[in-house]
């Protein structure tokens, strides 16, 4: 638990209205004697007229103003979008929970329609009984419900080299955190009995990739979901309708998606999508494997490069995501000089596992320039490291787990460009 | 916190699936084992060909297959859409979070569009100094996040004289659940600084039938919200965009959308909405007001009229859902035989205050009728009363706060129907 969150929240914002706020209600104050605001004097069309009746939006989407708020992606990334990724627009959002709708996408062969009574799932390999289940006998089992992040592996993978995407929704959007539904996998393989040789499961997904990978069985009995609902419904297409595979605080890579078989194995199988890609490569061209866990991170997501400050010096809330594959986070600290000091920033709850964490700093700006970064420390006692601390030992050959500290340079004017300081 | 909660989970998990998951195991065993099933054996298109590329939602929208989870309206409940309710297809979902796009809808003169540039909310009255705060002040105050429940008032309201609507999303769909971002009303109250003399809060929304209700000082300075996110996202069109008030554990009416002031004052302002609507008529005709607190109520959403039993006699997951406006639900209890016999369900995470709580009962079916019922208890020690011991207190001429317990009576068929038990 951090301090932060350990003080009375109440007593907190008393104290962050008392010192910091005295500029917006000296704003507002302005407002109410200012000469007559016809927003506030006149009576407006919205306020005279009648609005949209309840049978207009049986499945409602986004204000027409929010329009920009959307998944991005970056063309240049991949040869073609069928293989490719988008961009969850987490300097729009606040709060932990990611709308389905906007939450990042990562397909090897395209999003595949998938209806309900053509879904199975094999078990079978080292188990006593080979099993079938449709998707009508995957809800007769008990089921569980918890919220956890899943990030791809490459995540802020294009920022090795330097500063290069300008946005938190480009360096640090692969990332969604959602409400999750499903049958324990451990469940799953209990029916079907697992055989002592068996070790590893391997999964796919019914897609043309089917991104296979190997998952060691103690974690296959620990905390993986065979999902089917996200927030509370059904998973979208292009999140794996209508099952996927949740692996809570592991690369999002392994989540697979429209899920089809699990074989119980004695190793790993070596699969493409875990030796040709998904691992590290060392400055001496060395491959480090098996790199599953996504180690703690954070990112300001505003103001950031695509959130700038659009209001003069004073009250300023700083806000950013934390979290780790290891457990919760405890503590984020935030600096204003580019890592010379910290301030210990306010989680908004307590950090829960393996889920996205909100966290503020409630702070006065006093119009000058800023390094923004954050730091977020886990229940584990593991800190964030710097990028240079990260090159020092992984080299700058890798594309996946950069879970560095990210640096917004906040200009006098309140725009935010990517950099990288020393 | 419940008995059940305090097991391990896992420990029951193993339990449940050992004693009743048999006969899903022997019909995956069986289909694993049968006349070859094509979708297991033949190459299937959506394996053999290309899918949806990332670039083809920005935002995205429920799969095709589930176009039926969407809000509906019941057209002989009100004169106009335009001052009416839809519900949340509560029937459908798992899980405890509603996506805002199915998330019920209640206005009284309808959805209006309202951008933030043209957002201005007043707090005058009996303070210190009256102020005027753009959408961009709002965002420079301290925020917190958490989930609370909304519910309408007059939520199950149709159920008073008897069965009447057949389905969880028509008898208890006015309800939703999502995580809130928005500043503390007690700080932009404090800004302001009220007088002695202030003891309630009129608050007004900016849309022609302005909503004005008024909620106790102690209340306003307690836990409500100015919100201006729900589920990470802007408040949709529907919900109140930009912003609208949160007021934990009080009716949906409270919740004004489209803020547009808040005036302290000395004493209620006995407005339409808190006189003439949203008091409870008793059988003398004498009419109870200020009843503002949504007492503990839960309902079995699956299985349901909308939701029934597509399978045999075996291992049946019943599902629902269960909230307090006086705190956290801390047990439920379910019963098959109309409120005779109960078991304790479990709580897919322990209740968390004035926030909806998923429970679950894995059981394992007969194959004949039951007639299923819910009953929630909450911090306090309040049990969900029936709906006779309702109607002994209430009479039969309310139309609001109706939290009885309810009846489904599902048949050897799988189906289920509303019905009423004495």
């Amino acid at each position: 638990m951090s301090e932060t969150s350990n003080k009375s929240r109440r007593a907190f914002l008393r104290g962050a209205a008392a010192a910091g706020a005295g500029t917006v209600a000296a704003a507002a104050t302005a407002r109410a004697q200012a000469a007559p605001d016809p927003l506030i004097t006149e009576v407006q069309p919205w306020a005279s007229g009648l609005g949209e009746g309840v049978d207009a939006t049986p499945y409602g989407l986004p204000i027409r103003f929010e329009s920009d708020v959307i998944r991005r992606n970056v063309p240049w990334l991949t040869a073609d979008p069928i293989s490719s990724i988008n961009f969850t627009p987490i300097h729009a959002l606040d709060g932990t929970i990611t709308p389905q709708g906007c939450a990042f996408e990562r397909h090897h062969s395209g999003a595949i329609e998938l209806a309900k009574q053509d879904f199975r799932l094999m078990i079978n390999g080292l188990v006593d009984q080979p099993l079938v289940f449709s998707y009508e006998d995957l809800e007769r089992f008990p089921r569980i419900n918890r919220v956890f992040f899943c990030e791809c592996a490459a995540n802020t993978g294009m920022e090795w080299a330097g500063a290069q995407l300008n946005g938190a929704q480009f360096t640090h959007g692969m990332i969604h955190n959602m409400e999750y539904s499903g049958v324990p996998l451990r469940t799953l393989l209990e029916e079907a009995g697992v055989k002592t040789e068996g070790k590893w499961v391997y999964v796919e997904g019914a897609d043309a990739s089917s991104n296979g990978r190997s998952i060691p069985l103690e974690k296959a009995l620990d905390d993986v979901l065979v999902a089917f609902k996200a927030n509370g419904e059904a998973l979208r297409m292009e999140h794996g309708y209508p099952v996927r595979l949740v692996v809570p605080g592991w690369e999002g890579n392994m989540w697979v998606k429209w899920l089809r078989r699990i074989e119980v194995v004695e190793g790993p199988v070596e699969s493409r999508e875990e030796t040709s890609k998904y691992t590290d490569t060392l400055a001496d061209g060395v491959s480090r494997k098996w790199t599953w866990v996504m180690d703690a991170k954070s990112i300001v997501t505003s103001p950031s490069p695509q959130a700038p400050i659009t209001h003069g010096p004073g009250p300023l809330v700083i806000t950013g995501l934390a979290w780790s594959g290891r457990g919760a986070v405890s503590k984020v600290d935030v600096s204003k000089d580019g890592g010379k000091t910290w301030e210990t920033a306010r989680l908004a709850n307590p950090g829960e596992p393996m889920a996205l964490t909100r966290f503020y700093l409630d702070t006065t700006w006093d119009g000058s320039e800023m390094l923004l970064q954050s730091r977020a420390m886990d229940e584990t006692g593991y800190v964030q490291p710097t990028k240079a601390m990260l090159r020092e030992v992984r080299g700058e050959n890798s594309v996946y787990h950069n879970n560095c500290i990210q640096t917004w340079w906040v200009k006098e004017t309140g725009e935010a460009e990517n950099v990288e300081v020393s």
